[in-house]
């Protein structure tokens, strides 16, 4: 079985909000809370609360929500670490899905470890 | 099986150190560290050592500790993610048992996902 | 199966940034960036991004890099929790292991949940 889900994320970046989705809340001390750390933005964490979407546009009306944390994890390109859930409360869905693992980024593609769901998706 | 415990968390609020068993360690730029964020603490990432218990009594003797992390990741209520693993060490029971996933704490109860666990809780 | 990994890590203590493979990101009230807080590191949490070798050799060749975080979670000894994966890239190895649980330090070995795998690792 398939799902295609699609997630939009817009930082927090000092003045934005009302439309951000995700929050720098960690940082290395050459870091802060409204700019990506520089280079490769290492260190920085991020708390995120993206809406799900079933098609590429941030506007669809949102199937849920992935919230949880990214953190940029290589000082030498952009790579991160994931630790977060699909949280889904529709007619269709109840329940949640957890991932955690790697997100080399400068790959196209990248695949990420399931590591467990509850309700409609409990394992 | 069914195994039943309880964990108390009593958060550090910039006077209460000894007592305290967890701290706010990351917080969006609009936080701090001594109080949590408004609203709805959405961002604030805290750390927690907790005495686990078998009832409900902060007072009760600890039959082990509840370690990790939650991180605060819904901008509109209040809601979590978690990382963290009871960790026992008594003539009973040795061993880690690892949990991740979303506590979205406006519902009654919550399922959370064992992610795996060591020694008496080896999978 | 076995499989013999070593890796090292370089905390960021202020003036090291070039040799440095780890930073503090995260830190409790009275901590900062530059420096572990006392008493036993509590609430400091590290983005790490190691090498890892073959040998107990920091300048051996790299076969991949450990990414990810260790936060320390225990007030009254060492202790810490651990969200992290093994990226490998090689003509031997390519994909990821990702790793998840408590790390008891002052325990001589410990044990860590593996929770998930891609590419070569695929579970």
């Amino acid at each position: 079985k398939e799902l295609v889900f699609y997630f939009h994320d817009i930082l927090f970046k000092g003045d934005n909000y009302n439309n951000a989705t995700s929050a720098i809340i960690g940082s290395p001390e050459w870091g802060n809370k409204t700019a990506l750390a520089q280079p490769y933005n290492f260190g920085d964490l991020v708390a995120f609360d993206d809406p799900i979407t079933l098609d590429n546009n941030l506007h669809s009306p949102p199937v849920g929500r992935a919230q949880g944390m990214y953190l940029y994890d290589q000082k030498s390109i952009y790579s991160a670490w994931l630790g977060f859930t699909f949280l889904f409360n529709s007619t269709k869905l109840v329940g949640t899905l957890n991932f955690a693992g790697a997100d080399p980024l400068m790959n196209k593609t990248r695949d990420l470890s399931v590591i467990g769901g509850t309700g409609d998706f409990f394992m």
